[in-house]
């Protein structure tokens, strides 16, 4: 990337600290992607946008669900899909339409009301993404597609409004998970949990295998974890249990101090150009 | 249904005053049976709470949506759907999982920062509810399910934050307008507008045939209406302008004060019974 902007790489020896599980499902390359995105901006002097930054690592990782979610912190809504090649079939065109989704990454960052207590449930074995990928289905019903733009959106009010009697209906789903299900035997076993002291609700964590529990703010996490480790003891399931929440600040947000003081050097408005809000 | 609650109805002469057009995809079948079952509320004494109520009317009119947005007032979200008989290709059940959507309505109301102003224009003829349904496919592509999913969080997003920005990327939709637009000439002639002057987004109006614009709270709205005036007249197009706004008050709240009356009365305590936001 410093390179295609013109600039001269410098060489770089990393010493890396990684908290995020590799390979279960948890978003650890986009993390890592946005990292090296980091780094090039930061030692390149790139001047980035959200908007740039978010884009080069969607396009590099394919989707950019967890890209917004890392960069801008909170809950993230993202739009950016590559249209594939309609079949004759596909979608009519709509004369004086503008350009569909595909044409820009339009992300944004839901402040959620209080800091959210998760419970992330990563088991031993890792579940390669394209494993994952291979059994979701290609079509939907219109029922299910009709369902999940429900719980969706009722996901995103609940968030927003801090309403944690709507989360359990809010994580219904229809395209993914009971597909996914039988790779990710944690999945249902959890699921019998929801409802119960403390859990919200029970959703799979990206693409699996690991599982994340929605926690209720009002409940002590430490005795719904002990729920949570008796009813696996009792599976003989063997997973590691990571009490976490969902983070205010993104990684846009941990840039900005390093960039401030660079910008000051040089004399250039502090803050200037990197919107965490788009 | 004063009647099923083992009350006597009483035989009622009804001066009805409506502004909704009807048969226009505007919400007006919803908006008559929200008015009969308040009129059942009323004159047969019924205690119904809010969900109750939506439930009833949604059972009713086979969705939920405008019944909702009818009954709550700001940018109404909804959960419900009859789940179809599944076929043997069809979802697979997940052990463990609580029931899914259909056994119960959810229903949201997002507070819409600004007052937002709405053109909606309707044309001279009807288009019939079931026609505009039969034209919708009964299956959609992963690429379409998904497009729509993140627009739709995108656009709760987008009015929760009052965020006029994301809302032309918001509007994007692959499951029923590309389909309905041979049905609904106005919405492809009026798409050409979108994102000229005050025109944040152009989308169908419930089923069509209207056409709803989402305008910007920042221009004036006349100048706009006399734009989409002018689009219309050069293309020799007959249609009712009527410029309106996403109300923040439902029926819901408008019942409140002939209930508190009532309440008053029997010395109950003011209010206790209906909740607009659930």
């Amino acid at each position: 990337m410093v390179h295609a902007e013109g600039k001269t790489p410098l060489a770089l020896a990393l010493k890396v600290s990684n908290q995020i599980p590799i390979g279960k499902g948890t978003g650890s390359s986009a993390a890592a992607r946005l990292a090296g995105i980091a780094l090039a901006m930061h030692f390149g002097d790139l001047q980035w946008s959200a908007e740039r930054v978010m884009e080069e690592a969607a396009r590099r990782e394919g989707h950019a669900d967890n890209v917004a979610a890392c960069w801008l912190g909170g809950f993230a809504v993202s739009q950016w899909q590559k249209a594939p090649n309609l079949s004759p079939n596909g979608t009519p065109q709509i004369a004086g339409a503008p350009a569909g989704p595909g044409a820009g990454l339009y992300a944004c960052k839901v402040n959620v009301k209080k800091s959210w207590p998760l419970l992330l449930v990563v088991p031993q074995e890792a579940l390669p993404t394209d494993e994952s990928r291979r059994v979701v289905p290609t079509g939907f019903s219109r029922f299910q597609a009709v369902a999940n733009i429900q719980a969706a959106m009722l996901l995103a009010a609940a968030f927003a409004q801090g309403n944690k009697q709507l989360l359990a209906h809010a994580v219904q789903d229809e395209l993914h998970q009971p597909y996914r299900a039988s790779l990710c035997p944690l999945f249902p076993e959890l699921n019998e949990l929801s409802g119960k002291k403390g859990i919200l609700g029970v959703v799979l964590s990206g693409a699996g295998p690991s599982v994340l529990l929605l926690l209720d703010p009002d409940v002590a996490a430490r005795r719904t974890m002990q729920l949570v480790a008796a009813h696996l003891k009792a599976r003989r399931r063997e997973a590691e249990l990571i009490l976490t929440e969902i983070e205010k600040r993104g990684a846009g947000d941990a840039m900005k101090p390093l960039r401030s003081e660079a910008e000051k050097k040089k004399g250039l408005r502090t803050g200037s150009r990197i919107k965490a809000r788009l």
